[in-house]
């Protein structure tokens, strides 16, 4: 396993003010001078967050998880804080947060809907974060009146943007190979059937060519694909990539119609805000090509679900692979569910060991050389 | 869609002699005449065939395909010989296969046992085929001692090798994601749950690196992984590919229990010959790390069933995904399916529209151009 890189910032709205910011510089720095210890016994971890001015105090930084959904996240947490008596972990049901709020500092959102009548109550509250990116539940007008600042932990760095791609990768395979009618070939002992598609030869537009798009164009060009994508800025500055070699056609966002009808195969990336919300509807969906297919790890509320049900059931859409869903956890008996081209996964894109683990060295790095109090 | 390249050359057991094969180059000449000419309306072709010598005969090639298996083999090759009264297509069930073998010019056995009995049955058979790759069905000794050409398709050029990687990336997905578990966790409405593991800083070792094995590494390499390989000649003139930049350690079969040692995941693409049966045995697992997975695109047999079922049942073995079975179609109710990390495909890495058409374009010049009466 490669070892664990050090986020350089998080992306905040509004930006994190000292002290409850490491600069990205310090922490860069403090990281590499302690990275090797986060492997070593958790005593040795917890010496750095002494030194940092955390530990010697009675007060208890308290870090609230909206819970039941996305456990691991909540289980390495408590893992790997187990040497910190002075942060402590607690988990209660989304219903139950605007109950006990009012007692934490840190609370993680997991996409979960943080209004401003739930921030209203929480008068000890110093940060919002999502484990991961997408903070669409969150109000952060709301949160910055009450002085709540809000986080996220930037995908490129922390192993979030891979494992979306990964997944993107699969449900893309998912939806060509036919995985409902390969099941039902195996339980009717049927062999050499369903004939599926090849990614090879296909045209590929990724909506949305953020951190996790670059990783699936660049897992998706050894396939034989081609490859569109639509982007708001494409100046060199803001890619960490050779552009050119990996994207055939850069779109920006108004050029996504006459993209869209050149793709067999639509991946769409986009985060969640008032401007993408719906932004797959009817037009959009009648321009792609009859057969063409949708993939999903964005936010299940980008696409338009009557548009894209009523293109299923027309057969205009080849199908559709998503990570996510317009309600979530999703019915698993809505009728979307039926068609045999449609398959869903329960919303974990970046839900990967390796993401995971060194998203929660990064919480922890961060929550131990920090007053919350 | 790219462009249909011909296959240079039919790999013949024992090679077929004129009148029976183009040269390589003839044919390659003759193809790069008339490909374009496939895409337009079929009597374009079959003015080809008749300029070759096969029509205006009042014989008739008859093709038996050993079905009910593998059904787009026989529907894209009737759809394509449509034009072609000249050449006759039937297809029957395997076991019907001795009783009208007789009445046959050219045999398609898709993988089914074609042994002694019923080659000295075929008294008018000048080829058997497979459609694809893999013969190990196919008594080949009898057939060369009752004249009887036996050949199959390189995967390398017809698209099954491209095809056959894609899925073997889908069954690594999909068991390092856990799809049985995801497709749980969507029916009780879970979310972020399971946790799944990446390629990213797995090593991954190919066990036969010929034409799928090169096209899985081309994949799996920018996915961030470690590539080990075993193959018995590696020496420059048997590769197309630029091995040093996609394998990082390649071994001999000799190799393989210490390659294996190493490997998070196994990669199983060898064909079944008397000297690779059960090569996947209790020490060959035994020498995988804990929690390591197989994925198998060869054949079933080349698995031992009890070493794989006793690994699994012990948790030493991580997950399973495999597009081939022991026997053929395979029990559904197996107790090795009962495994939440073992995933199984219908025998379908090789069947794309891409592979099947193109093999079948291949298949049909071939027959069109040739006389086996």
């Amino acid at each position: 396993m490669a070892g664990v890189r050090l986020s350089a910032a998080w992306l905040t709205q509004p930006p994190l003010p000292p002290p409850y910011q490491l600069s990205p510089a310090a922490a860069a720095a403090s990281w590499r001078r302690h990275q090797d210890s986060l492997c070593l016994p958790r005593g040795s971890f917890s010496k750095i967050a002494c030194s940092t001015g955390s530990s010697g105090d009675s007060k208890v930084t308290k870090v609230l998880f909206c819970g039941p959904y996305f456990p691991a996240s909540t289980n390495y947490t408590k893992e790997y804080l187990q040497s910190y008596p002075f942060i402590e972990v607690d988990e209660v049901c989304h219903e139950q947060v605007p109950d006990v709020i009012q007692n934490n500092h840190i609370c993680i959102v997991h996409n979960r809907r943080i209004d401003s009548d739930i921030i209203a109550k929480a008068n000890q509250m110093k940060i919002i974060m999502q484990y991961g990116v997408g903070l669409e539940g969150v109000d952060v007008n709301a949160a910055t009146e009450h002085k709540i600042k809000v986080a996220r932990i930037p995908g490129s760095t922390s192993g979030n943007a891979l494992s979306c791609a990964e997944l993107a990768l699969y449900l893309t395979l998912a939806v060509l190979r036919k995985q409902k009618l390969m099941d039902t070939a195996v339980n009717q002992m049927d062999l050499g059937s369903p004939i599926g598609e090849t990614i090879y030869g296909k045209t590929v537009l990724i909506l949305g060519f953020g951190a996790i798009g670059v990783e699936i164009a660049k897992r998706l060009k050894p396939f034989g694909a081609k490859i569109l994508a639509t982007k708001r800025n494409w100046s060199p500055g803001s890619m960490t990539c050779d552009i050119d070699r990996l994207v055939d056609n850069k779109g920006s966002p108004e050029n996504m119609y006459e993209l869209a009808a050149k793709a067999d195969i639509v991946i769409i990336c986009l985060p969640q805000t008032n401007e993408t919300v719906g932004i797959v509807d009817n037009k959009f969906i009648s321009v792609m090509k009859k057969g063409s297919c949708l993939v999903n790890i964005g936010r299940g509320r980008l696409l338009d679900y009557k548009a894209v049900f009523a293109h299923l059931e027309l057969g205009h859409l080849g199908g559709l692979g998503t990570d996510v869903a317009w309600t979530e956890p999703f019915d698993p008996n809505d009728p979307i569910l039926k068609f045999s081209n449609v398959i869903i996964t329960p919303h974990v894109a970046g839900v990967t060991e390796y993401s995971y683990r060194t998203m929660t060295k990064v919480l922890v790095f961060y929550m131990a050389c920090n007053n919350f109090q």
